[in-house]
């Protein structure tokens, strides 16, 4: 079974209001947006992510036979709601920021406008679709910049939630700029680099540490990152330096050295002098074990010589802010603008845009959300991707995206690029938007 | 594509030093279990589960054809590690603790024993599905526990990390004693019982309130409960009540009414007010809305008139505790006992067994933690789940795991049962598991 595909990945109220439009012929066009109500603590924005995913999933919406009979087995759904189940196709209109796009509270992220039933059975599927994307590429590009432009893997597989939390994180870290990820499927799936060393029970199934070494050396002559520090990480560094010699007369360099315990900074002072005093100099220093940003961060600012960082479990379940306040909102049903107004989770109506603007240097200085009538300054994040059900261009390749993602970091005011807090960007509401929200609540 | 039985879910590290180990002639039968270091922070206990989707994975483990191209086509692999993953199923053994086991660190929750290319290729899906699954019935019996008898419900799929997030998070709250899941996808797959309302949308999509109400319960009548507070909420509740006559007329009953928004006690008395006096004595109320088990402990704890509760992302992400310090360590190889020894990450040597040891009220008074020959008084915590890559017994239903858990709970000494941190549970190494430890030690 592939929950991944399936339209019964959603909540059990997605289908008893459907039941609910269907008996009271309510299948007027809904739209519906996705946002973020406020950032997590500890982000100055966000990267939009997952978009090529949700129209997968809407493209190939699908209710299977085995699906209907065990939903006409619970006795709980009317015979009209089956059989619109057993036909349904999605053929409603998709609007979204391109992923990679930095975006900040109140901004719709996504658009659905579809009959009401429909729009809201794939509701559940498309919030855990741009939540967990959206929140492990913002998390990555923390991690990014914390790293100052050294090469930051994903290790995180083992810790991710589930199959496809491992790997959509290769992914979404790869967007935001990661160098690549261990998890394999990540690299078939999706091309991302993949990278990987050994694991201590390596070394602990042979005799001697040396052996380890060797055997590994000779099995992969091109890529021999050696972990070091399974029982005393100079010794290992010193091991590997005895060793060099040997694999060189075999034309066997000796790429790299993994870390993964300890205090990362000191041994890796001290193994990359041990390796410089044995002629290998050209021996990468890579680390590991409990990374998150703030070590990248204090191991580049302590000037530590580490060449390359692995991140596993804090990117890879966004483990300070393992979800975002996101929501999916009805802003207008049949034409007419609406909202909802429950405490502290209040929406704007209707239709919207998001307006980027730019200041003299091309950096971003503030946005404006309006209706989607009112035509503003800027540039306009949301452009139309799928049209009656059919996606409307192919997904950009990963590549694209990375270079629009480093394009755009670049383009955040410094303050933004930082990992503690700082003011929030300034995201405008439009008096047009105000006033529509007021008409739509004298009309309740 | 179906993430979750790929066995390319792993990490390149596991594909290198199989590689290895088959130019070296390295088969022999390696030992790992999967264990957690240390509790995260605010737990007591932690419930095992995840074992019937690791046996099920082991079982059907195959590499495809596709992946085999792919493989070949990286140019990373050699031909006989190629020729090996053609054939590879899933030959070992496997020992663990029951599903809804309570568990503490340093005890072997899952052991393989398996030839050391195969043990190790498995490791990352292993640990991402015990990992997970042991962290979100830990999580969710927490809730369970603070609800003090009261239905506690997951509403957590949309900000679950991805589909099997989603998909398992409701399955492992359910083993933990929650009621049941809005995801309707878990009933289909565990048999978990679906519960569901309305949203904020559905009423929003109706120009009057009143006939949201009323459209809904016509079209389920067997299950109304109605969503109180997308305008205000005790509005919501007289409206509830004006209606309840005219469907009692139709033989229609108010159920329920949920509250999603504000100050959830104080809604809860004034909406518990007005239905009692409507007459709706009967009509239970369901308070949802970024609820965790201290929301749930303080209501409780304030006497607030809430029947039962909907938990949803806290739980789903474990939020306070998004991931386990838990690893998958080589334990023993060709006989051989072993141990990690790197800083802060040492384990105990070789197979080992856990001896649950009960006072005379039959309560858990400590646990010991032995090698497998040096038989202890207690219950024995591991047990043969597969051999020779054949599940021994079907596992168990969910049904019967849950009176486990239940009966488990009740027999944990009270401070383990609070949510507060107490001091932690007594888990004994034995003396003739320090011995080997030092005999390991001596000869590396």
């Amino acid at each position: 079974m592939n929950p991944s595909a399936s339209a019964l990945l959603t909540d059990l109220y997605q289908l008893t209001m459907a039941q609910t439009y269907l008996e009271q012929g309510m299948e007027d066009s809904a739209v519906f947006e996705f946002f973020v109500r406020r950032l997590p603590p500890r982000r100055n924005f966000l990267l939009a992510a997952g978009l090529e995913q949700v129209l997968a999933f809407l493209s190939g919406l699908r209710v299977t036979q085995e699906e209907l009979a065990w939903l006409a087995g619970t006795k709980r759904f009317s015979l009209r709601l089956l059989r619109y189940l057993e036909t349904l196709r999605f053929t409603g209109d998709v609007d979204a920021m391109p992923e990679g796009t930095p975006v900040f509270p109140h901004e719709p992220i996504l658009r659905v406008a579809a009959p009401i039933p429909m729009a809201q059975l794939v509701e559940t599927r498309v919030m855990n679709l741009l939540n967990f994307q959206t929140m492990i590429a913002s998390k990555a590009a923390r991690s990014v910049l914390a790293a100052g432009g050294k090469p930051v893997i994903d290790f995180g597989l083992r810790r991710a939630h589930g199959a496809e939390a491992g790997l959509l994180a290769a992914r979404a870290s790869y967007l935001a700029g990661f160098a690549g990820s261990a998890t394999v499927l990540a690299g078939m799936e999706y091309g991302v680099p993949i990278y990987g060393t050994m694991a201590h029970s390596f070394i602990q199934a042979h005799k001697e540490e040396s052996a380890a070494f060797e055997h590994f050396a000779q099995a992969q002559p091109e890529n021999v990152v050696l972990l070091i520090d399974t029982y005393d990480t100079e010794e290992g560094a010193r091991r590997v330096v005895a060793l060099a010699s040997q694999l060189r007369s075999k034309g066997i360099d000796v790429n790299g050295v993994r870390l993964d315990s300890g205090d990362l900074a000191d041994h890796a002072r001290k193994v990359r002098r041990i390796l410089d005093e044995g002629g290998l100099r050209e021996t990468r220093i890579l680390a590991s074990g409990n990374l998150d940003e703030y070590r990248l961060r204090a191991l580049a600012a302590g000037g530590a010589p580490i060449d390359s960082f692995a991140v596993g479990t804090a990117m890879t379940t966004s483990s300070d802010a393992p979800s975002l306040d996101c929501a999916y909102k009805l802003q207008e049903y049949a034409g007419r603008p609406c909202r909802k107004r429950s405490e502290g989770k209040a929406t704007w109506p209707g239709r919207k845009q998001v307006w980027r603007r730019y200041g003299p240097d091309g950096s971003f200085d503030h946005d404006v959300v309006t209706t989607l009538a009112d035509r503003q300054e800027g540039e306009p994040l949301l452009q139309p991707v799928m049209k009656g059900g059919k996606v409307l261009a192919p997904s950009p390749p990963p590549e694209a995206i990375r270079s629009k993602v480093a394009r755009e970091l670049s383009r955040l005011p410094e303050p933004f690029r930082q990992l503690d807090e700082c003011a929030p960007y300034r995201v405008e509401i439009s008096q047009v938007l105000r006033d529509l929200a007021d008409s739509v609540d004298r009309t309740v």
